[in-house]
């Protein structure tokens, strides 16, 4: 391998994004994208050959900081993808004007996606909510915005409870919130006139990977016929999943389940801890996105348009 | 209403039931069945009729200590639909045989059932269970006890976490454990080939009242080709529901949902904690009592074989 | 065939039920009874074979005027199949008792059914119902009796609009009434807490026959997650279907369904009218029966202990 | 807000398509887009932002004129993002290549869904309709002219009997027809090899809005496992629910239902007359356009060729 | 163990069955049936114990020779279970009573259930089979008899293609018969109007156990809309299975499915040949019997009033 | 018509299609490609329209081979729709160029999609099989060269039993085969991780035509849970069903289901024998092509995008 120079800057965002410094799928996606804008206005190349070589090289070292993250190749795919021109001039001015473009959209994402989410809903319903997902919610402060008024029942979501801090941010959002265990959703559904969760990561398939509990919920709420939507910013869109890849579901910590003391009581068992399941694209009626709401069965043709077929690895050396 | 002097023992032990000394299912329903062969034995009647009055006093006693009890009401209209005879010593007589015999019943149903409930278990099984229920582990212990080799997936059943102590039984019982938190439950129902659940109560229409996320885990359940079965007493049985009388959930203590200092940080919510749900019968695969395993569609035929046309009172003032 | 004397009176109902005098499947199972009785006090006969073969002629006699009714054979088979005794007096004493046995139960049974589907029902829900049925409305009177208020949504039920008699009587009862195309159903299910119906019959495999329109309405009911029930006495049980008989539809005029000018003006076309549908037990909850309710899937066993196994006519000649 | 001068003709177009003189979605359409080619043939722009200008003003008058028709802003978008150039006269040039390229589309668009549809019937097959749709009855009509036999089941669709045109446009067709309540709908299943209806528009998320009963339809169909497409013109596409808004519904009059006397009749109720319903993509098979058929589930990308992304009013001022 | 006299033919009964050379579910009830009345009357027995004993060792040899037979146990269940009396005599008539009344039964029950099953088939229906029942065939015959024109889709039923047996025996019946591989049932569900299958077994849970296959078709039938029905005698419901026990499926030889060459050819594979499979009760219409038809979830109520609670063994020593 | 002459090797190569000496889906393609490049290279034109001319008139020589073959017309449309120029020389090379781009692609489809197949299997997987086909093997070869352990569930699939060569050669590919005839398929599923199958076409609708039995395979499949999967490469995607054409299903000899004296000792019955059937697109989870994974319902996208709306034979004179 060549060994290309990279911008200081550069170098400093991988170190933070490697370090969790910076974190979060959308600061992620802005700082990846900004780094690479940094690395075309500084460095000098001799060719345009060089200055493409030298562009993969800093997407290369980003890309390898955080290998299970979606938004950050997104970002990359997203910048690279548009990177065109014959000379090195022209090559910088779009790969800066690329980053404008992806910086801007994400800036305003959340806020559009919530106004499609919001047009969901209708004045006077109630939305059952799982984890927490600031994307979900822009869905229902949006909703709020537009004079709707809007009641959560909460799901508390086991193991670590985000849905205290969704029952927060609702709450100082002004919806009245009522706070269920997991195991209450199906009978709360009743009461259901929606149930809106966000994603981790959205697959070519139309599966929605998102906080375990997610799929079992979705099956209920079909089984009860309440509509279920998710709510997610493009970044989240997984395109390595075009090339059949599934996505590999983290193991968490067993010390979120159960505390060392009570399991040292019960004795000699085995506790596992998914982060992540998979929700079948059949079970869930509408992705929301910043680019509008799709069926999660046509979702892979909007991840073509934004990110290529997937297997290609635009930083890859050639 | 006629004053009908009770047996001191009846009077004691309806109020060790009222004060709850006396609890479980069972220990209540052999408590009550034993103070009404008390009262026979130890009440001197002038005729048939007053015999009777007594009985019905003392049933009626003992009735209205725990008015939500579903064995109680159970144990009396055994007894008092076999009290029979022209003269005061042939009723006293067929009382003491009913009792007899509903608590020679009594004693070795769990055992009964467990066998069956084991017979529909395999070597090499994997059960997902919920909650915690005695009847529920009589049959994977009667399995083991078959010599099979049964491994269990147990849901930690929120908000109580019934299911650390299912998971301490079941690992003294020799039988490997996972634990995981109830939103997983879709995700391992992969790798189970059962569901084995307990039981509150059983409704004529074949509802299945049990701890609340049974329901949505028959849903699951059924979705992903898992058989499941209840595993039940008859004492569980809900006589009261032939006239269509619903079920009433009892709702339970917010605090067990989340803690008060958490709550405040939040601020004004509503928490709802409903103890039970109920399971449709098209969403259970079996109920297995000591009388052997029932489709939950066929339940009915064993309730009113057992316990009559139900709306009839036995203990009521003619 | 022999010649046998019939009671004047049972001449005279018998040509009262043939000529619709007497009609609803109440005032036939009633009339037809009352018959029997008469004929059994009013007849001498020598022998008890003769008197035996006296009241089959009886029934016979009877179940020709309306080959098609169900309640007209199940009060026949009710009372012979309870006829007993080495005397002609204790013959005739065991049909006048199982007469008088028989037109009591009826006269309590929709007031015993309507309690129970009551019960059913809780405070603030909303039904809907199809078409008009004494037996479904006398569950929502009792309910509102119960001090519940009850909502109801009728569809208009054509091509007869029976729902204008159910808003009708519904309105009368106290109950807010609104009134939809039969169309409107899976729309207005997003509102309904129940789907309450009546039945014409209801066979030994748990169809349950009831105006055209209802097996559409249950499959909606299902997917929509309403729970569905019928309301039928037991006298609408239908025991020949036991041996496999499919229930044959009635099909009634077209001018039911447009009238002669409107159907001229379109021309050359064939209207078709069936009066009722056929249920599948898999889309409805409960059968609600003076006797308690019942999974339509155990309604056979009900069937076989009122009336028998169903192939045996009682009234043929041996 | 500049005042733009509008061509005579645009305004009197506005007038007519307000006052319903322009009425049916296509005549709307055609109307809407030839009033935009009259306004930039007439209109004198002494620059190109002043001639974008004023065609948006056009777009606007008549974008006002019926706010819930959804072919009139279908039209209006089609030719205002073709309207491209740097010129007043490539301008004008571009904006009458596109209504005419729009128009020559809508004329033949109907005869070429026919064709679509037809090719998915069969020799001999039935058809059941609900409603009137001249769209859907084109395909049938195709099918007739390709030599096929097609008989049809065609349901009244209450309550303004639409059934009864297409029984007599299928009569006259030569298409044998039997005419059916709404209800019998389930019943006649058995008989039907497809279901087909129209649509009053198609939402972003593959819901078909349509004449009331149409969801109640498709779920019976589906459970009796027959077929059941929407034919329907893109010019039905609803590109406003890309962003996530939902069709509103609209509410007709009351003695649509039931006539004033026999409301009175049975005194203080309420009507609910809800026009259309819509019917989720996961129960329909197939949407037939003049572009060819496409499951439901990628409607959207279809919508997104022909209208863009919806949210965009390209009518708006900038 | 004491040992107890057996008659003559009781044993040779018992080793024509264990030789096979009785056989057939219907041959080898009435010959255990036979032989314990046999025993009933030749054995002299001094006391009622002693001929209870002799009855129950003629029972136990007469049930070890075909352990996994579900009538033979069945025949000898009825007979033992009618066994009372207070002198050998009354035990001698009881025995030999209850052994006529089941060979009665038995000879007519095929007959029986034919005329059951052939009610639910109205006249121009089709239908599917799978596999070769005589108790299935005794339906459609029953039809043809009752003047019905039937026709029939025959699956050729792999491995060992008994469809050509009941093809054969449809056409000498004059019924119409359409021979198709078992993967074409889908297909050919669209012309059909029932599935017509017997059984092996049919299990306490309301499973019918049947010939490999069964269960798939039972699955698409349902999916098509195509009601599906068993015939089967009484004697194939399993009582053991009340308890729990699940039924043993028969693995059968290799070289059904594959011959030895072309398996030597492919190189080293596994073959597997179950030759039956278990259909949940919910994809099960109606179980048509010689007692009338029922619905399979109720088929445990029967069960349990000709054969007892099951987990007993009559034949048991006390 | 125009006489346009053939390049000599155009006519071999239809005649070797036509008489199936080149066959095999891809072979096909590749040929008629080809063709056609040499057809542009060979053929003399005086004008550009003339080149047009004698393209078209070469690809209606081959398009009529084989009338019903889909690889074919595919090939020919991708070529003639890249054709492209204003002089013979440019129209030319674009026709070289577009056989060269669709050859080389074709040359690497099937490993391309047997590396996106294959990253959908986990290592230890057993996947089930239908029928023979090379896509769906190389997903599994691909898997196994990805160092992941897989078994293989065959079915056998009469009436040709391609399973043994599928059998075979996943034996030699070292995966541990288990053989089983096709009605064991649902109860090998509880052991199966996928269902893969391969497709003989495409249609627009997102069904897929494949080897009779894959539909009610799917059905089942889906009914377990378990997923299923279509490896097919884009070459079988049937364009002509974007205009709403159903693909006809080739019937085939009934010698392959029965044997001639066998079928005459049957006497006179009919065989049918459909060679495939149509799974619908909410019965499959992805298809897998070259291009990525798809849900069926998005299928059509890639239709279009690479084929044109299909109506277009752009083989035919103007």
């Amino acid at each position: 391998m060549t060994d290309h120079r990279l911008a200081p800057d550069v170098e400093e965002t991988a170190e933070a994004i490697a370090s969790m410094e910076i974190r979060g799928a959308a600061t992620i996606a802005a700082g990846a994208a900004e780094a690479l804008a940094t690395q075309a206005r500084e460095i000098d190349a001799d060719s345009p050959e060089a200055f493409r070589a030298s562009m993969r090289a800093a997407a290369r070292t980003l890309r390898e900081t955080r290998p299970t993250a979606v938004s950050l190749p997104n970002a990359l795919r997203y910048v690279l993808r548009r990177m065109d021109g014959r000379s090195v001039d022209a090559l910088r001015g779009s790969v800066t004007d690329a980053v404008e473009e992806f910086v801007a959209q994400l800036d305003r994402a959340q806020e559009d996606l919530g106004r499609v989410g919001a047009n969901r809903l209708a004045d006077g319903d109630t939305v059952m909510t799982h984890c927490h997902s600031t994307d979900a919610l822009a869905c229902i402060e949006a909703a709020v915005e537009q004079g709707k008024e809007i009641e959560a029942i909460v799901k508390e979501t086991r193991p670590r409870n985000q849905g205290h801090i969704t029952a927060e941010q609702l709450r100082e959002a002004g919806v009245p919130v009522t706070l269920i265990v997991d195991s209450a959703a199906r009978r709360y559904l009743n009461e259901a006139d929606h149930v809106l969760v966000g994603a981790d990561s959205i697959a070519a398939d139309g599966g929605v990977i998102n906080k375990i509990g997610t799929s079992g919920l979705a099956v209920n709420a079909r089984e009860r016929g309440v509509p279920i939507m998710t709510a997610a910013q493009t970044i989240k869109l997984h395109p390595e999943t075009l090339t059949g890849h599934t996505v590999e579901i983290e193991t968490r910590a067993e010390d979120e389940v159960i505390d060392r003391k009570t399991r040292e009581g019960i004795g000699e068992i085995a506790v596992e801890n998914p982060a992540f399941d998979v929700t079948p694209p059949r079970y869930m009626d509408a992705i929301v996105t910043e680019h509008g709401q799709f069926p999660p069965e046509s979702i892979v043709t909007l991840m073509r348009e934004l990110f290529g077929e997937g297997a290609a690895e635009p930083w890859a050396e050639p």
